[in-house]
């Protein structure tokens, strides 16, 4: 058996030790990190959670104590009590909080053996993800792994600091419950009680909100965990967490007031600035720029409009596709002139997966301009597009001519694609901007009608509401997303609060009298009992979570992540579970 | 269509206009609580989530204005302009903070309209539990409900922030998991990446913080969402909420002080005083003294231990009973002499559901003993029983002979009834109590083996470990449950840290290697890694919120609660799903 401490009382915590303490008697308990035998003393470095300290055992102490040192391997767990000193000279160690200190030990206790882990704890070890999430409480002990998850607790303390001195309120809403309007894929759960029911787990509090909201609470948050059955791209994971408000009585402003300054708290806990006021872009500037709705300003090479140039030339696809109402549009790739044409060529493979038909280039070369089309163009239309572009000797401009969001996005994406590859984004630079005035609608081809671009609770601009019948795409809906370095921290819209104007969206929308019934019955019906002007937004926890501790995978900031199969490797969930279970539920297994 | 608030900026909420803003013009907005006509001038009193203020219509505001102002119901939502003035005499209200003031209307925008709604927003209505659960958000309007969300709100940031304060990191545990050891019925979740497998719903997360502990985190707590599938009973829900901690490096009182701190602050946003030290009183002692291990402290009426006055009578069912190792014991009534013979047949049938054979009973009547048992007693052996329990005319007593157990249950039980039904239970007086040295295992009569009362991670007392074979039953284990006025508010231990002692206790206990690989084997596994010594405590919010609001019904403390039947009446979940949706999850109903 291993000894207990039942008699003794830790006194300090490893990283805590210091100077303070020399001649004093203290006591830590800890993991052995690592143990050296050096000159016939047994040096041992102690971790805890809050660091490491040096333990030195003399063979003075005594032959039984010094014995039992002797036993001592990595990731025991022991009390020491001894007498802090200083190092020697030589052994001062500057790069550890606690390196100018020692421990000299008066007694040990070991609390638990411990088997050789298989996997190191210290940080930069190349140990395979699927042994580091089965063995996840071994990883959790690695220095950056602890260090994330302090960083999280910090992060939602904050957050709800922040929210409470504004006056939110934190209310839990249900995990069992129904089918949520987002549209992704429920978890289900079987119900006992009401065989061949099933409940859903949330895919956001939305529609609790927004009750809570006709209630009159009038400001809520919650990090909530949310839960989506979609199959699992890179940084997803089944459940996830979102930091869910809801505000009554405000317009648009205010909830993005109230977002900047919580932003701007969490991300100094990374060492991140926020400006006191974030840029706001509209959609509309923010696809004619840069082609994109969550645009990367951490660099230029913008998009420009060349269709005025070339919309009379005699080069038919640039004159054609601005006569049939598209667009024609460049980049410029500074300093690209010389890409091989390989490269170029994988451009143009790249564009035309996001349906763009072609990529036409001019490259202007150290030996004069190199281009497969500048034959079919004149000289002036040549010059112009070289000045609307600021193009100079070494560079490649890249042109895409096709109808307008297939511009946006062919270009948008090779931008980024070019930037990424070529080392255009700047480290540690954080470019933060709210895109406002989104469309209310957008067409979806391959159901021939419209959807909700947020989800069809989200208000439009007063100003538009009367094209709501005759030109729906051209309505501007109250929605806002927060963009950091081309990607989303979160979104969200100022809310229908008015059961004609939801009408006149779901007619839009073309969703039956039966499916609004079905889907979202009972906040229609709540409609009817006075609702405040409101509206909110989320922000997903672990996104922020990845920049604030600049990791690169969603499974490092949360302690317990599944694997992107959906299982865990720890746990071994999901697992078969008894016949007599799904009996008693009313389910059973196709064969 | 309603107005909206497009360029008007709420000044000030209802409740806290004052006599600070009379002459100035304030923006409030809220719902109608009530209009009502006097002397052709219109009073509305407006309420939002900070309280009520009268708004004042004068005709004098102009006819269009008057006129829209006439159109108001009650929860109309609308915004007011107005002059803040003093109240005149005869109309000042004090029981209201804003009682001494009202708005003089000057503009007025009807932001939503209302229907009459099925619930009156009010305290003190008999609205039947149904329709107020279909129609939450209405309930949750009445000042009452409001007011328990927001002390929710408080008890949980009050519990972060303590928490927080004492080196408690909150970490997030899976709630798409695997079975834990509770036993109690999982809720399941069937896999679709891998058909023919579940996820469980977590009973609690107490896996998953002791693995927080052997990997290092120390300090963990989490509020955490539980789930079991049980046939409710009164005041249970489905999902429910958990202040759920863990400690390293830690003994027995060290969990407890911390707890007694948390306890000390929760308790006080109800005007609840706790001691700086709560008594500690042991499993025995509660047992011996109230036949409880919850005993309620608010009153007198313990049991006493009478088998040794009697366990030489002539009365063979008291002296055979004590011969062959059971109990005779007895509580004073006091006043209860007069009981008519139904009443004393009641408490025999009631002490008879607790498997007691029977209840003697000697009432001391003003003219006299009266007692079926008396001519079987010597007159000594009555006065020492009277003696015992320190009798006086007017008493009644009530005496079980019985196996130790169930003499317990009896009169423990007993003399909870008696307490409720002659109102000896005082209102308002909070008596916590600590219950420790558990036994660590009870012995369960229809499975014929020991269980473990707490789980089986509970570590035993050092000084007992060499009785885990010998003598099983009489080992006390580390845990402890704080009681407060016979319900118990929460309960915890310190754990198991060590695999050999671990085996003993699984070996005690009868679990079969096999069931402790498939149930626990990664803890178990885990455990080879270097285990800190590690305990904790697990609170249920619901009940803990449910004693600082004084409301007496679990769903008045959870925003969005299930009915006993594990439905919801304003959802209707759970509710049936496609087929589609069952194909992919690879399982089909049964018929």
């Amino acid at each position: 058996m291993s000894e207990t401490i039942k008699d003794l009382k830790r006194t300090h915590l490893c990283g805590e030790v210091s100077e303070k303490e020399i001649k004093k008697q203290v006591t830590i308990m800890g993991w052995v990190q690592k143990r050296r035998d050096h000159g016939g003393v047994i040096f041992t470095d102690i971790r805890d959670r809050s660091g490491i300290v040096q333990v030195v055992f003399n063979p003075e102490i005594g032959e039984s104590l010094f014995a039992k040192a002797d036993t001592l391997r990595s990731e025991y767990v022991i009390a020491i009590t001894g007498e802090v000193r200083s190092r020697p000279e030589g052994n001062v160690n500057l790069d550890l909080p606690t390196g100018k200190i020692e421990i000299k030990a008066i007694e040990l206790r070991i609390l638990d053996k411990a088997k050789t882990p298989p996997i190191q704890i210290e940080d930069n070890i190349d140990t395979g993800e699927d042994i580091r999430l089965k063995y996840r409480y071994l990883d959790l002990r690695r220095p950056k792994m602890k260090k994330i998850i302090g960083l999280r607790h910090q992060v939602t303390k904050t957050t709800r600091d922040y929210l409470d001195q504004n006056g939110f309120w934190e209310i839990e809403t249900p995990i069992l419950t129904k089918s949520s309007p987002e549209g992704a894929r429920d978890y289900l759960v079987p119900s006992r009680v009401n065989p061949g029911e099933f409940f859903a787990l949330p895919q956001s509090p939305q529609i609790f909100k927004q009750l809570l909201m006709v209630s009159g609470m009038e400001r809520y948050f919650q990090i909530a965990r949310c839960f989506r059955d979609e199959d699992l791209r890179a940084n997803r994971q089944p459940e996830f967490t979102q930091i869910d408000m809801e505000m009554s009585f405000v317009k648009q402003e205010e909830v993005m007031e109230i977002t900047e300054g919580l932003m701007k708290e969490l991300f100094s806990i990374g060492e991140i600035e926020v400006p006191n006021k974030i840029e706001r872009m509209t959609y509309e500037e923010a696809i004619n720029r840069f082609g994109s709705d969550k645009p990367d300003l951490r660099f230029g090479m913008e998009l420009k409009d060349l269709s005025e140039l070339v919309k009379d030339s005699d080069f038919n696809i640039f004159s054609g596709t601005v006569a049939k109402g598209g667009q024609v549009k460049g980049i410029n790739f500074k300093g690209g002139a010389d890409s091989p044409r390989s490269t170029i060529d994988g451009f143009e493979e790249y564009v035309k997966m996001f349906k763009a038909k072609g990529l036409a280039w001019i490259a202007l070369r150290e030996n004069g301009l190199k281009s497969p089309i500048a034959k079919f163009l004149s000289e002036a239309e040549i010059e112009a597009i070289k000045s609307k572009l600021e193009a100079q000797k070494g560079d490649l401009l890249l042109i895409v001519a096709d109808q307008a969001s297939f511009v946006a996005a062919a270009l948008g994406n090779l931008r980024l694609k070019i930037a990424k590859e070529n080392g255009l984004i700047p480290a540690e630079v954080y470019k933060f901007v709210w895109i406002i005035d989104f469309p209310l609608f957008e067409y979806d081809e391959n159901e021939d009608r419209l959807t909700a671009i947020h989800h069809p609770f989200t208000a439009p601009n007063e100003e538009d509401v009367n094209k709501l019948d005759s030109d729906p795409t051209s309505v501007r809906s109250k929605a806002y997303d927060l963009v950091l370095n081309g990607e989303e921290l979160g979104g969200g819209s100022i809310r229908i609060n008015n059961n004609k104007l939801q009408e006149k969206v779901f007619s839009a929308l073309n969703i039956s009298q039966k499916e609004q019934e079905d889907k979202f019955g009972y906040l229609l019906e709540a409609f009817d009992y006075g609702t405040p002007p409101h509206g909110g937004i989320a922000f997903g926890l672990d996104r922020l979570m990845m920049i604030i501790s600049r990791t690169s995978s969603i499974r490092d900031v949360i302690a317990f992540p599944k694997t992107q199969k959906a299982t865990s490797p720890l746990t071994n969930a999901p697992a078969k579970v008894d016949k007599k279970q799904l009996k008693e539920l009313g389910i059973s297994l196709r064969s």
